[in-house]
């Protein structure tokens, strides 16, 4: 039991991809795909899986809306990994439809939103359909009297239920990657390794600009690098946000760790993610790593120092 | 034709209800129900509609995607009105269904979202079922032979399609609301009333924390105060992130125009979306406007009163 | 010999005023008056005094020079507690000289800066001659054959030399307080009493004002309030300056450590001069020391313990 | 009238040099010695002198006091050039004096603290006396009757005094130099060069660190440099300062002009003290003036037309 791996399905989902990425090891058997994110976090929760799988940002459509609802309100888990997988779209249909036969098309909301300009050029006539997940549709096109004539999905999941490649690269930005998080629960946390990543939610104490600006300089007096910070609404009526942040670094780092707890001094709530390896492939270009003048391990630890000689008098 | 009011249909949305609060003269001919939030920006940018309304933001569920997606990457529209409505959701059915024969509810993905507790409490073992609005929703069900037993949706719309109320006010959140804003094709700006607001997207020229810091400043120095601070990805990849602002203010003003101007030097770029009346009951209370000192527009009329004394030679 | 004081002398000065305000209970054999700042300065270090008490600045000509360059840059000595003086000017001449007949005053410059109103009302005629301090200009002033008529002193000073009041209260400003300073060689610090001072001496790694607003970061990220920042000229050329500060708190608050460890990370230099009981009654109206949102030792404590239970896996 | 020019006096100072240095073609008769700093604020406020040229900061010794005093409190004058002048220090004695003779120095008290360390070395028993100035000394010691035996001063001053040099480049910093301002009566400005420099004089309203950092924002938020920064008490009690700030730019600049009126709004009182040609050989080095992102004239005038093209609804 402790071996079973939870993620958002059903067989054929980006994110099954992401945890074979993750876990290139596990049997295919430990792997347990749920029907919705709400149902990995259960999973994970309840002890019925050691760990989940779920998408948390994409590039194009921004953070996921429950794997945020659930990270930021729900009871706690912590980020141990993270990675992130290019989103390649293809068109699959049952066999025997082509192109032209095409009326009913079913995705997840988000494909669609990344297809649209093909769809809009390609098949403007086509009614589109949104379903749970992209394999939810490739199982749904692949059943027999379905509602729908073909779908947009990842390539694993046309091939898992049998379906037929028509057109492939149809997303609208040949670049879209999808970051993906495993969960576990609260327990100790992976070993810093010298390029790691820390997620916070932060909730501010009073909610205006001057909170926010507060809020960036805990990090950038600590030279500490931000490489994500996304806006949620709290619930609690219209213009009340809270902030989703990623920095450079883990919470066993001096830096980090004097950042964190200048949030939880001055903001109204901080609650922590987690702190795990960065994933090398997206982050190295993206946001380069430059550590600020005095923001190194080795500067806090001399600092560290001095002040101990100052405070016993001996400087 | 110049009257004519574009809104995210079918009839007996909440954008319906939002677009007569905005106009309660219209006529009823003149308001055009359109089949996405992208068709009301087309119609609008074509002419067919002399403005549009549509959903800007949830208090749950955050900025409205495609919205979004519209206002920061298409052909620019203005914004020249806003208005906050209270969500309130209720389920309907067909006559003759009773809350035990609820199998597949329909609704929109916000408002399943919205409803899940109520749903997992109490119809757990219902399907629900996504589709393009809650007013579509309560259409479907109410078309002979169905695919849906009952529909989440305003109460507006269940009567419009001859539904019957099984439950209402079963929303997670009691308070929720949407903002919804009406938009024209580029034009005179309406005039500033004293209470106004002003919406605009900026991308920053370095993708890093500090650059947002930077950006806060340009309205921090001027006194002005944001009310609202969205990311939104930038679909350039992960990590990569634009800022959907609202400031107090119209950019008519002294303070709000020089701010605007130091976004425009340090920023990648700058889009205007549109300065108009501020709805007054929403904002009233949550983000009241503390003007900072030498901030008000008086105070900006002496300061340049007193320089052009200082170059003139005067002082 | 332990029990020696150095001053700035000779007697009948300011300073032995402040050192008696600091040590009521000293024998006046104890006392030892010194020729000037840098005297003082190098009976401390060379051990012939255990304690000295110089002016450190005053209220109308701001820093005291030399004893600015010798914090800054003599070999190290601890500030160990510090003292307001009322600063009130008396002109005395000697017995049978009036008003009419002082046509060479005697006089510190800085007392001559602070009576310069005076002067000009009242005895526009008479020369202004300047001397290492106002009780040696009472001192020469009572000498046969002194080549001035009159001095500028405390009124300790012209008392103990013999000499007779003309005019008091001659200050420009009625408020005037000089605040001095007692020093001694590097050692245990005080004990924090709740309400303690700290100074300290900081070289910019760069010399911009970008550097400076980056100082001040420092202390506000934490919370910690300056009551002082003085530039001095490092002696490097025209625009570089360092910066004398003083900060409310000991170096043994958690909040202050934070901050000089800030500092000592991103500056070129931190000279570290002492933590020592705040003068009660010059600061409470002043600078009241109000501590910001999650300032106080105990929020500092706070937010450690709850790091530590982060760290440790149990959050 | 018109032509005459006052200056710190006797003949021979260093201001007299600073003077020739920017007004090479004066004619000496026009040149008007004045025996103390205020005494040329006077002539020129009096109309008596069309400019007059005062020491304003030394790399060494910081801020001329009186100068400060005069400019921060006194009637206003203009700042309209400025010129940095290399110090390098001289002892000369009267004819027959050798140095092993030297008993008595006279000097300025800034001059005096630049030689102290060569005084120490070299005359350890010669008693120093400070007069007006360093011109004043020579003068002094080549009187009949001396109470001097040697002065320290500016070769021009030994020279024009008769005096025999003992020894030169006693001062402690070799690159020692002085910076001199010259003034007129309130009128039109120097004309923008592309090379200028701006001073102030500001008054916080709020007496706190947070109040400067506020002050520093308003600069940096426009990309205006700042190169210099100095704290002058205000003479209000112990803690009260104001600051003397210089920039590079003209107030004729949108830049510096935007910053000036953000400070004049959210400060206690601003004064502007002129805006010319900068010294073009110390700067240059010192503090290179790196236009920040946005910050040119260019940039500024761009985005003014941006504005004006979107308040005109044509945006």
């Amino acid at each position: 039991m402790r071996n079973r791996h939870a993620y958002l399905g059903p067989e054929g989902t980006f994110t099954e991809a992401a945890l074979r990425a993750l876990l290139p090891d596990a049997d295919t058997e430990d792997l347990v795909p749920c029907a919705g994110v709400d149902a990995v976090f259960g999973a994970v929760r309840r002890g019925e899986a050691a760990t989940g799988v779920v998408p948390l940002e994409n590039s194009v459509e921004g953070g996921v809306p429950t794997t945020m609802a659930e990270l930021i309100n729900g009871e706690p888990l912590l980020i141990t990994a993270e990675v992130a997988v290019p989103v390649e779209f293809t068109l699959f249909a049952r066999e025997g439809v082509d192109a032209a036969g095409v009326k009913r098309v079913a995705t997840h909301p988000h494909a669609l939103a990344q297809c649209r300009r093909w769809l809009a050029a390609n098949l403007p006539d086509a009614e589109a359909h949104t379903v749970s997940s992209t394999a939810a549709a490739a199982q749904a096109v692949a059943e027999p009297g379905a509602p729908y004539d073909a779908a947009i999905c990842a390539r694993i999941a046309g091939e898992r239920y049998g379906l037929v490649p028509l057109a492939s690269g149809i997303g609208d930005r040949a670049d879209a990657a999808t970051r993906f998080v495993q969960l576990s629960r609260p327990g100790p946390l992976p070993a810093p390794t010298g390029a790691d990543r820390t997620s916070m939610v932060v909730f501010l104490a009073d909610d205006h600009a001057g909170a926010l600006a507060e809020l960036l300089d805990q990090f950038a007096v600590r030279g500490v690098n931000l490489t994500r910070l996304e806006s949620r609404p709290t619930g609690d009526g219209l213009g009340r946000y809270c902030f989703c942040l990623d920095a450079d670094g883990h919470v066993a780092d001096a830096a980090l760790g004097e950042a964190l707890m200048g949030l939880r001094r001055v903001c109204a709530d901080v609650r922590f993610l987690g702190s795990y390896p960065r994933a090398a492939d997206e982050s190295a270009d993206l946001t380069p790593f430059l550590p600020s003048r005095g923001a190194s391990e080795a500067d806090y630890q001399a600092a560290a120092r001095w002040l101990e000689e100052i405070r016993s008098g001996r400087v």
